[in-house]
């Protein structure tokens, strides 16, 4: 259909798994897609993109019907690959990543392939979001975000998204009660407080898995984190210019250099 | 000696780059130093951190007289180890990460590992700061950077860093003319335009290398790119709250849902 919205979609878990499954055929009902996802998993890659090694991308059979290609690299280099190599000249009206298993609300944002593929996106000027649910299971119910997502996507297309930013989107869980809404919020002040599970190999030789707890900074309300724990979807405008600007001429006065 | 500050450094080329030899070398005049940094370049690795593999940490002997360790992980990986596991309590008064080959100004600081390794220490509230040489060759000259690394090193020691930022310091390339100077600033607009370079592998398959152009769009003289361009070191503070806060409000004022 030739007037259709064109929507780009990518992710971070890899191009099998269910999350994007559940993207592509929601999306499917808004416009014409095209799939640029992982060949394998990529979750904690933050915007890593592969400049040491050449990278492979073919094209997928793997939704029927559906433009779709796996790629060896990044989630950043697959929004670099659609652009530049892929796409040729044709414009997405909306990318969506995603959806996550497992959350990227707060500081998790730094470290997400998700929400790295929206913002490369985002950089190219491209109205963007990435979608998260707040449940790492392989197997995760998804089904409950149904009609949040597509009503989100819609309002994405028809209204915009704010100049210079992109939009990071956290799904509660599938619980008993019912999802409340969707909030605006802030990133939560928070961090994550690392253990390393310490093992030996076969042969001998020390070997670590990083785990970590998730420590909650922020007593404000107007979080993503509260939102989420209030059965809220919470949306944060993220931007790119990480710049403070307010510490600027605080490092101006202080310094002597 | 005891009163001596604890430096703890990192980088993204990799243990045995040239840029964190003199790194090293000269923190050395300031305070006692702990080395924890990557085993293999990992160049534009953003601020990825390793979850689906385990990881390796050995003790090294690169620096004489000096404790170092080399880990299989990503930078930020590094400071997580750092932190949890190798320094045992032990609580940095200073993070540097560098000197990295080549620059991460501007929209550069989100793909940075050098960056993200600083970006890392700073959220678990220690002072810290990305040190980038904007010449990106293996035997790159940094002898002109010596006097001014370590004063902004001990600008740092003594005066702080504004809290909740983290500084990305970037510095000319050695060229006919003295640095003239240190520029607090703002990260210029901008992004890379890829292209992808194709080829055939030996067994007929295709592969892509990614290259691209730096497209500068901002006409600022408060600039990192401006700063440098001039022959002064940029020193831009770094926030991790990616909110645009300033869209929330959009958000609320035109989305229906």
């Amino acid at each position: 259909m030739a007037n259709q919205p064109l929507i780009l979609i990518s992710n971070d878990d890899g191009i099998t798994a269910k999350g994007i499954r559940h993207l592509v055929e929601w999306m499917q009902e808004l416009g014409d897609v095209v799939v640029v996802a992982p060949d394998s998993p990529q979750s904690g890659m933050g915007h890593a993109i592969t400049i040491n090694d050449p990278l492979k991308c073919y094209k997928s059979d793997i939704f029927p019907g559906v433009e779709a290609y796996e790629c060896s690299g990044t989630p950043a280099d697959c929004i670099k690959l659609a652009k530049n190599y892929i796409l040729n000249g044709r414009v997405p009206n909306l990318v969506v990543s995603g959806i996550n298993h497992g959350s990227n609300a707060s500081v998790s944002v730094l470290y997400s392939g998700t929400m790295s593929a929206a913002i490369e996106a985002g950089i190219e000027g491209m109205p963007a979001i990435g979608f998260s649910l707040c449940d790492y299971d392989r197997e995760a119910d998804f089904s409950h975000t149904y009609q949040w997502v597509k009503n989100i996507a819609i309002q994405a297309l028809e209204k915009g998204i704010p100049q210079g930013t992109t939009l990071n989107v956290n799904l509660p869980a599938r619980n008993k009660e019912e999802i409340k809404g969707v909030k605006t919020c802030r990133q939560a002040k928070a961090k994550w407080q690392e253990n390393f599970d310490e093992r030996v190999d076969p042969y001998g030789r020390k070997y670590l898995w990083l785990t970590g707890d998730f420590i909650y900074q922020d007593e404000g309300s107007d979080t993503d984190i509260w939102a989420i724990e209030n059965n809220y979807i919470s949306i944060v405008p993220v931007k790119y210019d990480m710049t403070a600007h307010q510490a600027i001429s605080e490092m101006n006065e202080k310094w002597e250099i």
